[in-house]
């Protein structure tokens, strides 16, 4: 049985639409609903709901914030996912990747373009193919979207495509 | 087979979410893609789509514009549905009545507190539910929301509830 | 507040797919869960499961116990519908018809051609559909299926079509 | 981009609601119509539809017939997923691995218990979860089901379960 804890953040991935205000908001977390729509008898998923921000609302402490929380389950020995915003994904990423410098377990960060429960939602996509990729992988920080797993150095958000692409550098 | 109109405005029904904007906007028409859900052999659904406007930004001249249509439509001597935004469904349904005094035909307004496509979302009933009404009632202008048909003007929107209620005086 | 029975019987509107056998069956009341789906505020749905055949299974004994569900219940003066397999729906409606001579309220029966949860399922259309038709029709029995109200004896499945059709007879 | 082959033979995977004989059937090919659904810049995914099969019903010459069209494929240096019935999956990939002793590149089978299309199905969950697995294996043959990614040989299909376990041994 391989456990796995997934920290959520907000950011797209959990936004809901507000009837209240029509417009899409951070309000409630999302990812543990969607998680049990998977088939996974062989993981035990811990969701740890952290914070339910727009990434680029973030700030250096919400960023302390989830490094703490990434450490203190780092002592678990398990590999973590966190649920984020795409803007400042890479940011966060590669913060986490500089103050840990000697993981021994994967951290792979992902999101959605779209929300959860939205037509066309990419969110239950990348939160199954994160659950996949950190079977593999080496210890270290990555970005799993859209069937891609990034080393989080590697990644970033091409704003005009609208997904992320790799960047400089010869890819893998 | 019957000949139903349907005129569309835009209003939260046909909201969608812009991956670009990161908000929820009328942009293109959805009523087309959602009624083509449902099985209707003994109808003949012609969709108008006239605009698409969120129906807090619309004026008298929208509202003329949607009047225009309907009098041309009504010479087809055929039901008409038009999705609206609720927020001001019943002033342009209050309109209409006003403006078409020797009605032969019922218009319904509908639409939906959480836009065609997002969890939860109310369109689809509506439509379903408006497509029904509309072979029931007589000539005149009525708004149907979740399981209700009321005359437009025994209707209006209760924003704390976040729904329609019977306006003042007796129920049907 | 208007109140309705829903007295559920099983048919394809109920089937789910069961993973031991591999194929379509009537194992649990789905109804409840699907109608969840509804928003209907000014309505008092309550659900009564009956039995859950498929239903080219059914017999006259079966039948009697519809009848006499809806005999008890009508004495709560409120309409009713009956979900039901659409191969026998008529023939079920027909012996209520007739058995019951002086109704005063609607019995609407309904079904699906597709279960409620499988791509492209009409169950959720007819049950809305048939909650709006009960509120306009006169007392007596219809079938509500695929945006048409039929009194029962005017309706009929034609197996090719896939759909029911109106029987021989001028349409209102 | 990374290049990917889905030879499709049926299954449950890809079983359909049959309107006119009320069960579950291998007609239509499903898979593209649900890859679709998926985000997938950086991979070119060609589905070749071969059979349309029940594993049950799959014998030498069908099994003749899918390793006649891996040896074809591996030619263009790919990996190959193969989606198939649960019930024999592990049959064909076992002669698979037998028949092609010197892969290299990955072949990944997948399935599903509950049809894609169907609610709470798992199909497109394994087909994601084998495209992100695909690109990480050595060259050999696996299962990917349910958050695992097995060896062939060394997964079983648990009936009473209704799933896949390790076969004995141990596990990675």
């Amino acid at each position: 049985m391989l456990t796995v804890y997934v920290i959520t953040t907000g950011g797209t991935i959990e936004k809901g639409y507000s009837e209240k205000h029509g417009s899409v908001e951070n309000l409630d977390n999302k990812i543990d609903r969607y998680l049990r729509l998977l088939r996974l008898p062989d993981m035990a998923v811990s969701i740890v709901p952290l914070m339910n921000k727009d990434s680029l609302d973030m700030n250096p402490e919400d960023r302390a914030l989830v490094l703490g929380m990434v450490r203190a389950l780092l002592k678990e020995n398990a590999p973590i996912i966190i649920t984020h915003g795409t803007d400042t994904m890479v940011e966060t990423g590669t913060f986490l990747e500089r103050e840990l410098p000697s993981l021994d377990m994967p951290i792979v960060l992902t999101g959605a373009l779209a929300p959860l429960g939205f037509e066309g939602s990419d969110g239950l996509q990348n939160l199954t193919e994160s659950l996949m990729a950190l079977q593999f992988v080496e210890p270290g920080v990555y970005i799993v979207m859209h069937g891609t797993c990034y080393p989080v150095n590697r990644a970033k958000k091409d704003h005009g495509l609208g997904r992320f692409v790799w960047s400089e550098g010869p890819q893998p």
